[in-house]
């Protein structure tokens, strides 16, 4: 059935029973257990059809501000749910679990699946180019234009997205979709249950070579990357990211990694399990990040290092040192209106000449 | 009529009379009313047969060295273009115009249309794969192995690129043109006039995850991505670039909006109209950009902040609060040689502890 | 021959000699004569039917951990290669030669050569699209749904991967590859012997707009992008990079440029031969950087900058400012635990006012 028309049988019906959704995804439901749910919504967007959550109570204001009909709580958040003034006809409704956040996530999953499905190729579409030497399971779905080369082993419910290209003897774990144009270069492998987002490159070359005496300079000779990229499950990755083959062993992304867009992944990096990244970094080669790390956007961390598990790395700081303490560690130069930022920034290039006078002046007043 | 024969035509008859430039766009022709355009070329580039411009006082030394045959320039320095030393025969040529830089732009504009004329597909390559469910305007243009989907809408004069994908049910708008694969993802809307460099993706997932408890750390559970990403008129942007769809609502572009390559915007961000970014800047999610903004090239805004209208960020500098007035901010190390900056960032390190150390000092001196 | 038989070929006969080798590449074998290498490692990861090399002195301690039967050595290193403890069956092999690294480098040259080639797609494939007016020698490779346009030129030898797209009139020379989905816009050339890796966009239009007044701001009006980009030999891009195409002239890559992953080189920049930039580095436009330099992972260059030959930029720096002098520069925030780092950042903010008041106290203490 085409996508437009469940929507619009859900919505004719005037949205999904609250009470389904608490039945299928768990919790109790107190207040207007008739409530049903047109669509989900953040607090300041809601209205009496939407459902809403609220995981922390720093945001009790905006709670009290929200027309959510339905809103998941904590047991301690729940009654205020409920006493909002100006309720709908029936009256509010609270969805009280011990984790919102993890709830709502859950409830996402459930509209995808039941409410609103991602578009997706079923099956193999004809343009797409399968070598006759690729396996390809009968339950996966390969999309226009796709390429998949001699050796490749593409598992059941697996996607391959329109332009997609699998290299030789690469390996896609079963129901894990690659997005549209993205490859995976020949040897690299990935688990069960990844995503990868459109345009990211698995399996370019890292970046090796060897600086030989040339006109008065050197030149860089290629060291050619003999290794691939080996990839857990449940893996995410986002779009146009570059994750490099290794240059002897592996470049390794283990289970529950989550990278967001525009990431760098130098060859032979080795990251733990668990480990976020957001947006725009870098990880240079042969450093080895730990699991159940994070690291804010743009963060960059050299080459060769080492990251404990449970390190978290603020955004746009550039990791020049191993870290071997779990913690939250920070290098930002902090914004300023721009004469301010150039005053300091002057000083700052003296800084340690003040330092040698401050101490100059210690000595001279010393009691 | 191929484009090599074009260019020979203009070439071979001379170039263009600079005085049908003048008609076409406007301004006053003075000094040598004959001088014909056979190049557009910087001022330091130029020869008699180039015509060049200059916007800004500070560029009379370079216009004094030029032998540019015709120059854009405002009424103040127009004498200066034409009273040049070693004129060539008949003479140095001034288009004088209010706004020369405006003028320059527009002659580019021109040149594109009448001489130099960019390739491009007409009509819809044989090789496209269009769904019989998707709307193509007669009048729109389709690349070799471009992909368009069940309820996509492309638009009179629309150019959708080699490659390039437009998603279930999204939208281009007349006269918009999709580079070499572009993603344009399903439910995404861009409007009129727009310019979308190759690869990149548009509407790919934002990065939504719901930390639950696992093996002594936490994994993280997907927030499944039901908004979508808007895009007004006149948007232009770069290569490689990924602006991704919102969790709940929409990801939103304004009018006029210009982003260089390879920039991300995360979920649910919005940019205000007229607004421009440099090259690999990074907007994490739900921050509200203002409009007429400019971000400097390498640029971090955090997620759920705000910029105000007019508000101008330099280059790599990274935005960890709201900011709410307008005006230039900046926050960047000041690079120096290495040896410098080693001594001023261990002394920054301790930066605190000195200011603790001047404050005993002027306790101890305090008159 | 399928790769998979001549890799097991490799294997069955147990390796290939290690004096093959040495006659191909030169040095001086000592040690066990009779060695065969089965693979390439690291000194750490290899086994006694691994090679290995060691590249300085610093390595020693790993060097005598490591069970490599064969090391590559200088001169002064060999001893130790052939007197670590408890040697295999045979000896230890030492290949000793006067730069190590180089050679290694060359050996995974010769490995990729003879025993683990590369997969590659050999001749045209049937489903790429080659314009009749396009000329694509009968000794170039063309990979699946690749699309190359009239007045396109590719050279003997080159490599054409699938889906990349070659534009009107643009030039690819002899043995240069272009990987999965790189488009080479129109009138962009790479010369001989290039790489570029999969996804990267050259020639999309550079950043260039003059602003106009509007609407209590400016909007921005565009500049056509006229010129091209212009790629020496022996080029190695990769993956989803950006190279723009000129405003008038070109963008130049000298030969022997080395880019890493998702760098961004604005419009009309030039970049001196043998430059090498790790990933994430974002050059604005009109910068020029000179010959032999090296910029680390994330660097910034603002536009219009120069830097001299043998300049080395330290990872994540900002160059603010033309750099004439040879020499390494760094400006990196230090990282720090987030508390300290919150304490110096805020001083910092003060730093300037903090000078000030040390004047104050030298002066009223000056003896």
């Amino acid at each position: 059935m085409p996508m437009d028309a469940v929507e619009a049988t859900a919505s004719s019906r005037g949205g999904v029973p609250l009470a389904e959704l608490v039945q299928a995804l768990g919790g109790q439901l107190e207040g207007c257990a008739a409530r049903r749910v047109q669509r989900l919504a953040a607090l300041a967007d809601a209205d009496e059809h939407g459902l809403s959550f609220v995981a922390h109570p720093r945001y009790q204001a905006q709670l009290q501000a929200s027309r959510a009909g339905a809103v998941i709580a904590s047991p301690a958040l729940a009654p205020q749910v409920l006493q909002r003034p100006d309720p709908p006809p029936g009256g509010w409704a609270a969805w009280v679990v011990p984790d919102p956040y993890a709830t709502f996530a859950a409830v996402t999953r459930w509209w995808r699946a039941h409410v609103q499905p991602r578009p997706a190729w079923r099956g193999v579409h004809p343009s797409a180019w399968i070598d006759p030497g690729a396996r390809v399971d009968a339950e996966a779905h390969v999309g226009p234009f796709a390429v998949i080369e001699a050796g490749a082993t593409v598992e059941a419910g697996a996607e391959i997205g329109a332009h997609a290209h699998v290299q030789a003897r690469a390996h896609v774990g079963p129901g894990t979709r690659l997005g549209a144009h993205v490859v995976l270069g020949y040897d690299c492998r990935i688990g069960a249950r990844g995503i990868v987002h459109g345009g990211t490159v698995i399996g370019a070359d890292g970046f090796g070579f060897a600086p030989v005496p040339h006109e008065g300079g050197r030149r860089w000779d290629k060291i050619e990357q003999l290794g691939a990229v080996r990839i857990g499950d449940d893996v995410e990755i986002g779009a146009n990211c570059c994750i490099d083959r290794g240059a002897l062993g592996d470049t390794v992304l283990e289970d529950g990694v989550k990278l967001d867009n525009l990431i760098q992944i130098g060859h032979n990096v080795r990251v733990g399990r668990h480990t976020a990244m957001a947006g725009c970094v870098g990880i240079a080669g042969s450093a080895r990040i730990g699991a159940f790390c994070t690291l804010g956007g743009g963060a960059i961390v050299l080459g060769h290092l080492e990251l404990a598990d449970h390190v978290h790395i603020s955004a746009a700081s550039v990791v020049m040192r191993s870290i071997l303490q779990p913690g939250q560690y920070s290098g930002i130069f902090p914004i300023d209106d721009n004469r301010a930022w150039e005053k300091n920034a002057a000083t700052l290039r003296q800084l340690h000449a003040l330092r040698e006078r401050l101490k100059v002046l210690e000595r001279r007043t010393a009691p």
